[in-house]
């Protein structure tokens, strides 16, 4: 059972307030490259592992999709999700990925954003999804990256020379990780960038891309504190093809 | 034009004394890892890119390999190799790696052990290797890590809760660093974990495993220094596949 933190009034109010939340897609630093992977979703059959408050189900609807299952473990996000979406092409359904089942060869797209890094079983549900896919489908995924999952006590070092370093610990050592974020106690679970590919690989997928986020030029200019990525990335964004 | 570091006397008296230097494989930590990523060698053609000493080469043909090429910038290194080899199936060339032809489909397995990251075109190399491979022919190689290679000023901060952790910075920062290792001024090329795998996807290999290399317990426990390795990865391996 994956822990639902996004249901604690407390974490659900604070995320609620992120400029992903507010803005949607256009607000998530990242979402340029994760588009950068995806196919031409002209009718394809879409699921949405974490859909959230289903920015990305209805964005997808917009890009030509035939239809979108998005799925979520928070009550409150999917209540939210059903309230903005007028389309019936567009199902929200309550579900634990540690526990899913889907039908066979139903999707020919998988996508998941900021979700399987709260996965124990991350295995049996690279499995679940496999299955669900059609062939030659692809699973599309961002995870925080095992960079930023990895310490035991993450953050930065200042040095006497001026240098920021990220303090760095444990990053063989897999698996939970208690955090504070929005709110105390978030459970997450880290893996090294081989254990989520030998996963996928294990599974029958074929890696199609491999990203490890940092912003662009661009949008440091925009975001000087992002500077720091360009040191730590921030995102592991992943493609596979069934 | 790839540094020969290799050939400068005080870095190959000094590299000639390291453990894996002496010993061979088995003074390589990783070798075990590496190992594992190898298909049945009977009867097969093999290129050793950076053979070193060629301790792979002759392990090679021990296991059956019908040939053996060993290729190697550093003639001091080919000059030992051919020394300690008698064996007519085996043979050791010069050759810039960064400069490298070979034949179409002549191999059918591409070794490298720790010699990629002081390739700056590594896509022209991984082209290479692609074309002198036979179809479903394998490409294996190590590398130092990226997390080792990243920083700016590589090294560890002792924390006052007696927490280690290691000083990461500049890892999307790709390029040339210049390390002091046996000699002053080795120059190897960071690249990041994606950027290797991207590489060869896009190359047209397909990804078969990779490791992070950090030693199993059994090593940590008859080297206790090692436990560092848990923290930040020395090694990274790849399996790849034409």
């Amino acid at each position: 059972m994956t822990q639902n933190i996004y249901d604690s009034d407390e974490f659900f109010e604070g995320y609620s307030q992120l400029e992903r939340s507010v803005q949607g897609l256009a607000g998530a630093a990242e979402w340029p490259s994760m588009q950068a992977l995806l196919p031409d979703l002209r009718g394809l059959a879409v699921v949405d592992l974490g859909c959230g408050f289903g920015w990305f189900c209805r964005w997808a609807r917009e890009q030509g999709a035939a239809r979108v299952l998005g799925l979520d473990v928070s009550r409150n996000m999917l209540a939210r999700a059903t309230a903005m979406t007028q389309d019936e092409a567009i199902n929200y359904a309550h579900a634990d990925l540690e526990q899913l089942s889907l039908s066979d060869s139903a999707f020919d797209l998988a996508y998941s954003s900021l979700a399987l890094h709260y996965i124990e079983d991350l295995s049996g549900l690279a499995a679940t999804v496999y299955g669900a896919l059609a062939p030659s489908g692809r699973f599309v995924f961002s995870v925080e990256h095992p960079l930023f999952t990895a310490p035991t006590n993450p953050g930065w070092v200042a040095h006497t020379d001026g240098r920021k370093t990220w303090a760095l610990d444990s990053y063989m050592i897999e698996g939970q990780r208690t955090t504070d974020w929005i709110t105390k106690g978030v459970i997450k679970h880290h893996r090294t960038i081989a254990a989520y590919l030998n996963l996928l690989i294990g599974t029958g997928f074929v890696i199609n891309h491999v990203e490890e986020w940092s912003p662009s030029e661009e949008q440091i200019a925009a975001n000087p504190e992002w500077d720091e990525y360009r040191h730590r990335p921030m995102f592991l964004l992943v493609s596979a093809r069934r």
